[in-house]
Formats: structure tokens, C-alpha cells, sequence
């Protein structure tokens, strides 16, 4: 399959690209890396980015940026900036690549899972996260040419786990692979409107 | 209590109102009716309200608009709309109200069913309820001052099934005094981060 996956630069964006890349032809997109750049919060950018990619068999997303802050110092800003650039960002991926993916094909979303198990400082994660899972669920019986869409919400990385690991406390970090593996079930499986979680 | 009622005129308010007038001094407030008139999308307005009504036990919303869409006519600003009016709506009241609810008070949002259960044009609304769900479990370990928070999730009221039966086709209609129930339940109990389901 040819494949986008956008944010391949970030943890979990790299333990889908080792579960993909030996069986299919993958565009890598970042904001700042990757084959091309794109800033996805920005619809028109999106668009130019399919535009010169073209026909293609699935999107995976592992992109979006949310403010880790206490509740105390969150502001109608900060969530909203989780809400435009992790939650619409996404989204804005499969409004303007729907007309790019094949029949059959899928787009493959990324939460997280800090809106079943919260920690301090993740209530705009926890906001993101949810409205993703909600989106794929309403999104999956109205999308066109037998398109699939899923939604993979994995917990902390072990491979993340030096960085936050300190910010969750007392999570079970996950394998990179099993994470990986979500998006092969996603990407090659049939299943649609699910979210896929890895905990 | 001292409580305030947001969207009171709604068929969903009417049901919360209904629920806690007989035990409870309830202040409504509506977009164009009820005690006080105020757009929840707007911080500086609702942080206004706040400081005209003073020190309360309890704020329940059942406000916030979201629009109803065939996913094929959903663009970036339609699904922002519902982000801004029902999400951001919701959360300003918590962001701005925090300071004015007494010690042990409470906070009770509403999403609805369609996030679990969803319809032909209802992915708007299944993205905000997702929102709201993620918002209140990564909340509430951080609200101050021992406040709670909820979030009441109905399905299609009885009430309603004459304007919006049609759209939701299978669905059971329920009860206004169950989804008033619901309202009580978490005002006057002590649950909190917890998506209150009336199936």
C-alpha cells in the first residue's frame, strides 16, 4: 500500500512506521521533518499536501501537540490549542484526504490514554483524546467509498518513558511494538470506527 | 443550594430544572431567556455572569450548539463551531466559575449519546461529546477546593422525539424525569469525573 503517515518523527509516529515500512511504500510528513512539511492545524496546507501527493491506500496520523499544564494555570487558550492543533489538525486530514484515499482505504487517527486513566497536568490531553474517539465513532458510518477510520490510543511508551515518564506516575509503559502493531490492525485489518487502544 | 442552570430553556434543562426546583434556589440562564442572558462561547461574558450572581454551590449546564451535518457537507468550520459553542462553552464555565463555587460544590456539563450510539449527520455532536467525556475524567483529580465534576450524557428525550426523532432512527426516547435523575445524582451526590450515562 502507499501510505501517509504524518508526525513519523515522534515516538509513537516511529513505532508505526517499524511495524509498516517493510510491507508498504510510506510518505513520511512532519512539521519540520520527514519527506515533506506540513503544519496540519492549517486546512489549506493539508490540501496543497494531498494535491501533490495523490492517490494513496491509507493516512495514519501520529501527530498533535497539546499543553501540559496544572488545571490551576489552564486558560480557554491552552485548551483551545490542543482542540486546533492535535484534535482539528487530525481531522482536517481526513476532510481534505477523503477525495485522495482509494475505496477500501483507511485513515488511522492518535489519541492517547489520558482520558480513561488521567494524570496531573493532562486534562487538555484528556480533552483531545476524547474528542478523537468521539469523531472516528460518529465519522466511521457516514464515510465515503467504503472508507475505514480508527482511532489508536496507546498509553506511555516505553521508548517515551525517560522524557515523561515522571509526569505517569504509576503507568505500565507500553512496548513500542504492541503500539505499532495498532496501526498494522488498523491500516491492513477491517475494522472501522474503533478505538484501538493499547494499554 | 445556590445553583446556577445554564441552557435552562431546553428540553434538557427543563428536565433539570424540573428535578431540583422543589429542594434548591436555581438562577437560570439562557442565550436569550432565564434569569440572567449570557453566551457561554464568551469568556469575559460568562466570568461577568459569575461575578454579578456571587458565591454558589453548584453550576449545571445543559447548553451548547453543535451542528447537525451530513459528514460529506462537515468542513473544518463546522466541526469548530460545535468545539467552540459546546466544548469551550462548557469548559468556560468551569474555568471562569471555579472561584465562586463554594468548597465540596460542584460542576454538571452535558454531552449526550451519540459518541456511543451514532447517527447520519450527528458526527459534530459525537466529537463534542467525546470532548466533554475526556475533559471532566482528566478534570476532576485536579479540581480545587474538593469541587466535582461530572458530565451528564442522554440519549434522545421523550420530549425531543417530536422535533428530532427522525434523525434518530432506532433510538429509545428517554424519559425527561430519568435524565433529570441524572442531574440530581451528581449535584447532590458525591461521584465525581464520571460520564453519567441515560440510555
Amino acid at each position: 500500500m502507499r501510505i501517509i503517515l504524518v508526525g513519523a518523527s515522534g515516538d509513537i509516529g516511529q513505532a508505526a512506521f517499524a511495524a509498516l515500512t517493510d510491507r508498504h511504500d510510506i510518505i513520511t510528513v512532519g512539521r519540520s521533518t520527514g519527506d515533506m512539511q506540513v503544519d496540519i492545524s492549517d486546512p489549506a496546507a493539508v490540501a496543497s499536501m494531498f494535491h501533490a501527493i495523490g492517490p494513496i491506500d491509507a493516512v495514519v496520523s501520529t501527530a498533535g501537540d497539546v499543553r501540559f499544564l496544572p488545571l490551576a494555570e489552564q486558560t480557554h487558550e491552552t485548551f483551545r490549542h490542543g482542540l486546533h492543533q492535535k484534535v482539528m489538525g487530525q481531522i482536517n486530514l481526513v476532510l481534505e484526504g477523503r477525495q485522495y484515499v482509494r475505496h477500501g482505504g483507511s485513515f488511522t487517527l492518535t489519541s492517547g490514554i489520558l482520558d480513561r486513566d488521567p494524570i496531573v497536568n493532562g486534562t487538555g490531553a484528556a480533552l483531545a483524546n476524547g474528542a478523537l474517539g468521539g469523531f472516528v465513532v460518529g465519522a466511521a458510518i457516514e464515510m465515503p467509498n467504503a472508507q475505514r477510520i480508527n482511532v489508536v490510543s496507546p498509553g506511555m511508551l516505553e521508548t517515551s518513558a525517560k522524557r515523561y515518564g515522571p509526569w505517569f506516575a504509576g503507568h505500565n509503559p507500553v512496548c513500542a511494538k504492541r503500539v505499532g502493531r495498532a496501526y498494522v490492525k488498523s491500516v491492513e485489518g477491517a475494522q472501522t470506527g474503533q478505538v484501538i487502544k493499547v494499554d
